[in-house]
C-alpha cells in the first residue's frame, strides 16, 4: 500500500487506536490514558516528539481463522507489563514513563505501581532516560509529574504501603492542562531537565 | 508485592514471555522474534541495554470476567502496528527498530514493512534515534543490520515492490551468531554509529 501522505496516515492510525476521543462533547471527565493518548498526537503533529503508548500485554491462546474474514481472538488473557506504558523519543533523548490516576484524597497505593515498573524505571534511569511518573489526583483534579528518581527513592526506603498526599505535593510539577495537549508533560520535562 | 530483589524478577518475568524458549532444545531453527527476546534478555541481564518488544496491537471487543478466575478475552482482533515492534535505550540513546524475516532467494517484499512503519523510522531519526531493520535471510543463514536511513532512501526512491538480495548485501552489515546472544546487533551498532 502506497498513501500520498505518510505521515498523515501515521497519524491518522493513532488517533483511530482511541474511538472515545470522538464521541466525548467535553475534554473534562476523560481517562488519564485518553488526554496522554491525545497529548502524544499533538506532540506526534507539532513534530516535538515522538511518544506512544504500548499495546496492552496479552496472552493469546486461541485464534479462529473464519472463511474471507480477518482472524478473531477468541481466547487470551491480560499479562502483567513488565515495562512502562509510555516511551519515546524527545529532543534526541531516551523518554520513558508510566501514568497512574488516583482517587483517593489521602494518598496513593503503591501496589498500583507494579515492581516490574519500578524496576524499568530504575533500569532505564541508570542508562540515561529521563523517566517518571504522572500521577492524575482525581480528587483534587490535578496532573503531577514526579521523577523517577524521587519515586524510587522512596520506594526503597519506605515500610509504608503508599504515598501521602503531602510527599506527591512536595516532590511532584503540576502539569499544565491545555485544550490542545490535556497533559503537556514537556513543558514540564522542558524546565526541570538539562537538554 | 516486595521482592528482595526486583532487578532478576523482572528478567524472570520477561523470560517468561516466551515460552518457546524453554522447549526448545538447541538454538537453530527458532524464530527471529525469539532470538532477539533471547538477545534483549541477555543484554538486560548484562546491564547493557534496556530494550523491549511490544506488546502485538489488538483491538479487544468482549471480555468474560468468571467468578474467582482471571478475566478472559473472548473476542478481539489484531491491529495494524503504527509504530516498530522494537524499542528501548543504550548508552544513552533512543533506539529503535522493527525486525522482519525473507524466506526469498533472491527480493524481500516491500509491503512486508508497513507504510505507519517507515514513517514511524523517518520520525525517530529526524529526533536523533538510532533506528534500523534487521532482516533475516533465511535461505542464506543471514542477519542483516541495515540503518533506517537506507531504508527510507530506497522506499522513496523506488518503483519496484521489493528490494532485491543484491541492494541487501550492499547496505546491511552482517550481525554475529553467538550462542548467548543469538542477534548480538550491539556489537554491529557499536561500529557504524558515533556516540
Amino acid at each position: 500500500m502506497n498513501y500520498p501522505n505518510g505521515r498523515k496516515t501515521a497519524i491518522a492510525a493513532e488517533e483511530n487506536t482511541s474511538d472515545k476521543l470522538k464521541v466525548s462533547a467535553s475534554n473534562r471527565g476523560m481517562s488519564l490514558e485518553d488526554d496522554i493518548n491525545k497529548t502524544n498526537i499533538r506532540y506526534l503533529k507539532e513534530d516535538l516528539a515522538v511518544v506512544h503508548k504500548k499495546p496492552t500485554p496479552i496472552t493469546i491462546v486461541k485464534v479462529d481463522y473464519p472463511k474471507r474474514s480477518a482472524a478473531r481472538i477468541i481466547e487470551a488473557y491480560f499479562k502483567l507489563p513488565s515495562t512502562t506504558d509510555y516511551n519515546g523519543i524527545y529532543k534526541g533523548r531516551y523518554l520513558d514513563f508510566e501514568a497512574k490516576e488516583c482517587r483517593s484524597r489521602t494518598a496513593f497505593p503503591l501496589k498500583s505501581i507494579h515492581e516490574h515498573q519500578i524496576e524499568h524505571l530504575r533500569s532505564v534511569v541508570r542508562h540515561g532516560a529521563i523517566a517518571f511518573l504522572i500521577m492524575r489526583m482525581s480528587y483534587y483534579s490535578v496532573d503531577y509529574l514526579i521523577k523517577a528518581e524521587d519515586v524510587i527513592d522512596y520506594y526503597d526506603h519506605t515500610s509504608r504501603h503508599s504515598i501521602a498526599i503531602g510527599w506527591i505535593k512536595e516532590h511532584g510539577y503540576p502539569i499544565d492542562f491545555k485544550l490542545t495537549k490535556p497533559v503537556d508533560y514537556l513543558s514540564v520535562v522542558d524546565k526541570i531537565y538539562k537538554f
